[in-house]
Order: C-alpha cells, then structure tokens, then sequence
C-alpha cells in the first residue's frame, strides 16, 4: 500500500449561498486547493455528497462535476455516508491511491442545503435516519439527539450547562474563522434561553442549514515529498465503521458505537494512542454529539464528557483541543461538505496557518465525522513529516 | 497493487417486487453471494444505489445495510454514478482490496423504484441528467435518448427496423434467464407499433422501471486460489470515465465518449485488444443505447451498429454476443443494480453455469455500464484463471 499526502485544500466560506450553486460551489473550493497543491491536472475526482437529489434534483455528480472542474473524462465517484459523506470520500480517494489506480486525486464535499424550505430540509435529511423504524414516524434529527441527550443526563448527571459550553467553546473558535458562518460569541445562558428545538435541546444546541463546500488534493508521499512547497501532511490513519441506523436497536444510545470502533481501527493503523493526538476536529451536529465523542474515542472515560468540556480539556487553551475550527456549530454544517471541511483544518493547523486560532501544538491532528446518529463514522489521523 | 477476484455471486429476480423493501432486496442477493463464496464474514461493503432518497426516502445505505446484512460494525460505503452507480461500486470495492485496506469485501447494487408513481420515478431517474440544463426544462431519458436516435439515423443512415432488432435480440436472450423482468419472445414489428413514448422510441424500445439486487464477493486472487471451489474469475481490468452530463455540450450526441475512454483504459490494462473479449454485457437502457456503445468500443466503425446488429453479430450465436442476459431491456434495469447484475451474467457464462443460454466460447468477457445520456461510464473486464 503506497503511502499518501495531502498536498492541497481549499474551502469556500460557510453560510447561505443564494448565489452559488452546488457545481458552482463545488469547483470554486476544488480550485482552490488545485492551486494550493500546484499541480496542473488531477487523475481522478471523488465527491462525497449527502442527498443532493432531495436538496437540489440533481445526482450524478461524478459526472457534471469533473466537467464543469474543466477535467473530464477523468474519473467521477460520488460517495455518500449521510453526513459523514465527505470523511468517506477522503478514504475513498485514499485507497485510489494508496492502491496506484491513481497518482493525483480530487477528494471534494459539497451541500447545497438551502434552496429547499425548512420542512423539506427536515425530511431530507431525516433520509440518514432508519426511514421505516424513525423517520416514516416523524422522528428528526433534533428529536434523536434529544433523546440521547435525556439519556446521558440521565445516566451521567449531565448538567444543561455542559451541553451549553460546547457551543460557548465552538463559537469561541468560529469567531476567529473567517470562513464560518457564525462569526459571534454566546454565552451559557444565551444557549440555555434559547429557543427549544427539542427538549433538552434549543436552537443553539444545533448546527445549521449551510452550503459550501471543501475539497483537497492527494498524492503518494513520494511524489509530494519531491514538491517540496509546504510542509507534508500524510494521511497515517483512515477507518470507517457503522452502527444500526436506527436507535432502538442499539444497547446504549449514549455510546456512539461506529465512532468507538473507527477510533480504535484509525489509532492502531497510525500506530498511536489517543493521548499522542494534539487536537481534533469532530462532529458537534448537536452539543450532545461532541460529549459522546469524547468519551467513544476514550479522551475520557464514559460520562465524563460534560464535565471535561465544563473543567476546560477541549478548549483552544486546553490539554486536548477540540474543533478549532468553530466545529459544526460556528462554522456552519453542508453535511457533505463538513468531512473535508474537517481536515482542511487539520491540514491548517499541522501547517500553522491558522493566525488567531493557530494552536501551539499541532503535529498530529485527528478528524472523526459522523454520520445520522452514530449509523456510520470515519476517523482519520493527519501527521506533519 | 493486489490482483482481485470475484469468489462469490448472487441477484434477486428483477421485477415489481412490491413485498421486498429495499434492505430486503439488497440482503437477498448480499447472502446468495456469501453463501456461493463460501465465506464466514465479510470485511467490508460497497453498495451502488443511484437514488433511494427520492425513490425511498432513506439515504446512508452503508449503516442500514451492513447492519441487516448482521456484518455491522464494518465500513460501508455507498457510491452513486446514476444508473453506472453498480459499476462503480464495483470499482471502489476492487481499489480496497487492490489497496490491501480489506480482504473480502462485498459489492452490491441495488434500486427499490415501484414504490413511487410513473411521474415521481421519472423525475427520479431525470436527476441522472443536467439539472440546471437538461431536467428543469423538461427533458427526459426518453426524450434524451430519442434525440441520440434521431441524430444518429440522420447521420448514418440507421433504420428504426435496427433499433427495434436490439430489443428484439435481447427478448430472445432473456426468454433463457429466469431472473429476468419480461420473459417473453418480440418481433421487431411489435417494437415498431408499440405505444410511443419518444419519437422515434416506443415503449418496447425502453427498458422498464424494475426492483431488484445483485451482489459479488471479492477478494485478492491469492486467497481465491487457495479456495479452489470454483474457477477462479479475475477482475483484469476496471476503468471509469466521464462526459459532460447535458447532451448539448458534446461535439457529436451519437458517440458516447466516455464508455470510449472507459473502454480504451479497460483494454489497456487487461492488455487485450476488443477482438479477443468473446463477449459482453452493455448497457442498453434504450435500443439505440446499444448500437452507440458497439460503436464507442471499437467493436464495429462508427455508424455500423445497427447494421452489425441487423446482420446477427451481437446475437447470442454470433461472433460478438451482447447480453446474453437479456439486457436492462429484457431481464429488468434496476438502475443501482445493473452495473452487478452485468457482472453476475459475465460470472455465470466464465463459469459455464448459464444453462440455456451458456455461450460457447467465455473465457474472457466485458461489462459496460452506464450513467444517465453517458456522462459516465463504467467498464470492467474479467476472465477465468
């Protein structure tokens, strides 16, 4: 297996974008990060996209997207994984190169969210849920996550105002991101005031409706090594595991099952612990999610999650980082797009061009996207050489 | 790179399977395909659907069917390319074992498309089209594909009597196969007085609007040799290509580029010319389909495809048999199962297991898959070890 670099990135901002559309968003972040690689062509293009048929009647994106990035009749691979689409393009384009089909591969995510209503919005992506068991009853997303949330209440005495200061944090970070899409400090109490979307959880509790999209180029680290123009990130670790979709089949809702075990499988496939991780960028679709993650990835022990975000762990200042970024909250959550949008900032940070919200110590990052309520999620590990 | 092999192979019936839902019908062939390859588990899954969202109302396919497949928590990976979306599910799965990332992985394809009306299902399958210049406007595939035949009879002279003989052959060869949708003999007069639906194609010009699942188990030839169960079936070649998705930015509507692309980088890499492959399954979604993808892969000149289809070549005692499964005309095009549905016919004759409709020479055979008017292409080449 041939070891592979990321030698590109590029994203556009985050937010409602009525003027671009979803090729229009998807090339502007391609090109950027073509740029950034210096490269002239790519081989081959994967895009991970959530249900852009629901979102804008548009499939088939291998296809127009490859053409209108001006490269066709290169190869077009569209991947979905409902949010976590965009994580599993990066090991899709992964194995395209690490198996030597390809040398130089597109890895892009894209969501263009906002030319639906609210409702049709809801429903699409309530297609991530298990449709007969959940979805077909009317559960949404903010109603499972509610429930999880009730459930580690429950079962851990976590407070409210845990789930409240990992969106304090988030927005802390967002603010110094000029690409997010909530560029603005909240307060404990503004998110415990909030309006409710689904008891626990009110409106600043939840990622957003976003469009944008990300993308990054990868090549084998032999061939990135000889470019010699920024620093080289290599991809030490990619793994993907899934739970039920639905809830109720699960023995735990608390514990988030695929992001444990992709943690586990990315940790042993670099070679490190957890611990040896500076920062990371998860998937914070709801305050909740992020609580959970932390404990599944074992950065701390089982319903210690709260009280480690409470005591300061994650914070840009803190021993164990989370989401620099801004993290689906601030920075905005295209859910095909948020994957890619994950380890652009890896990549940032592990390069130290972040400015403002440059960590002090970043030379092993991890990204863990996700995707429905913990029915898929992929992990990655990035190292500076 | 790790050389590959099909250990395994199963396909639902295609047809209006109005009591399978889509996991039920995914399952069925996932189980037949583990069940002839003889294995305990499986480590990975690819499942090509082009759109369950708008024909379901689920998406995140890799969560729900690694779960009822009882294969959870394994990566699952859902990849879309329109109606190539089997095609291509079989490529990612070929890279990662290629890459040495999984050993044994099962590749599927699926579309659950009678649950919803004509005019749903419809618009459904007119997302494979340019959104933005083709669907919104009112373009269909029928219509699409009637502008190809009109072009092409202008062009070269091909008459209607040769499209309806495409159906007609494939009628005739899917009478033999029990899985097929409509298993019945036609004669070219009834194509040619069939209800129109897009002049000048007719009803029995189209393939239908089917349910159904098929599904291979890979692994690395290495292991397969060791199995010795069955003859050993080598993937030798797999390549993807893509052209623009609207018709009207190409050069010439009647010559498919990327099944061209596709098809030169698939011969390339099995080291074959197009004269030595003894047969193959395409994609003829509509009949005049049929006729361009002889053209586009070199196995008769520009313009010759109908007549070489009217003087018995592609027939199943001809010199080049073309779907000798029926074809998406006759056995049914459940557009995400297709592309596995193609690979099981080329299994079945490599391993002389057709009955009545075995071929007489298959040692090495192809598969052309494609998505929407040919904005991509899909073709694989496999042979018995």
């Amino acid at each position: 297996m041939r070891d592979v670099a990321i030698i590109g990135i590029g994203m556009t901002d985050f937010g409602e974008l009525w003027n671009d559309s979803l090729r229009d968003l998807f090339v502007k972040a391609a090109l950027e990060a073509i740029a950034d690689a210096g490269v002239d062509r790519v081989d081959s293009l994967v895009a991970g996209c959530m249900t852009p048929g629901l979102f804008t009647g548009q499939e088939h994106l291998g296809s127009l997207l490859a053409d209108y990035l001006g490269q066709g009749p290169i190869p077009g691979t569209r991947v979905e994984s409902a949010c976590a689409s965009g994580g599993l393009a990066l090991r899709t384009g992964f194995m395209e190169v690490a198996s030597g089909m390809s040398d130089v591969v597109l890895v892009g995510g894209v969501e263009k969210m906002t030319d639906v209503s609210g409702a049709q919005a809801t429903y699409a992506l309530a297609t991530a849920a298990d449709q007969d068991y959940e979805a077909f009853h009317g559960a949404t997303f903010p109603g499972l996550y509610a429930l999880i949330a009730t459930a580690h209440m429950h079962k851990y005495g976590t407070k409210r105002e845990d789930l409240a200061q990992v969106a304090v944090k988030n927005h802390d970070n967002g603010l110094l991101n000029p690409h997010a899409q909530y560029r603005m400090k909240i307060t404990v109490d503004q998110v415990i005031h909030s309006v409710k979307v689904a008891d626990p959880l009110n409106i600043l509790d939840c990622s957003p409706i976003t469009d944008g999209a990300a993308a990054v180029v990868l090549c084998p680290v032999e061939m990135a090594k000889k470019m010699k123009k920024k620093p080289v990130v290599k991809i030490t670790a990619t793994a993907h595991a899934t739970d039920t979709a639905a809830l109720h089949q699960r023995e735990d809702i608390t514990f988030l099952k695929s992001t444990a075990v992709a943690a586990q499988s990315a940790l042993k496939m670099a070679g490190v612990k957890i611990s040896d991780i500076d920062f990371a960028e998860v998937h914070d679709c709801f305050t909740i999610a992020e609580i959970c993650i932390l404990e599944a990835m074992g950065v701390v022990k089982r319903g210690q999650g709260g009280k480690a975000t409470r005591d300061g762990l994650t914070a840009r200042g803190g021993k164990f980082p989370v989401n620099p970024s801004g993290g689906l909250k601030s920075k905005g959550h295209p859910v095909g797009a948020t994957g890619i949008a994950q380890i652009h900032e890896v990549v940032t940070q592990l390069r130290g061009e972040a400015g403002a919200r440059q960590l002090k110590t970043a030379r092993r990052g991890l990204a863990q996207n996700m995707g429905g309520s913990g029915g898929s999620a992929v992990v990655h590990i990035l190292e500076v050489l």
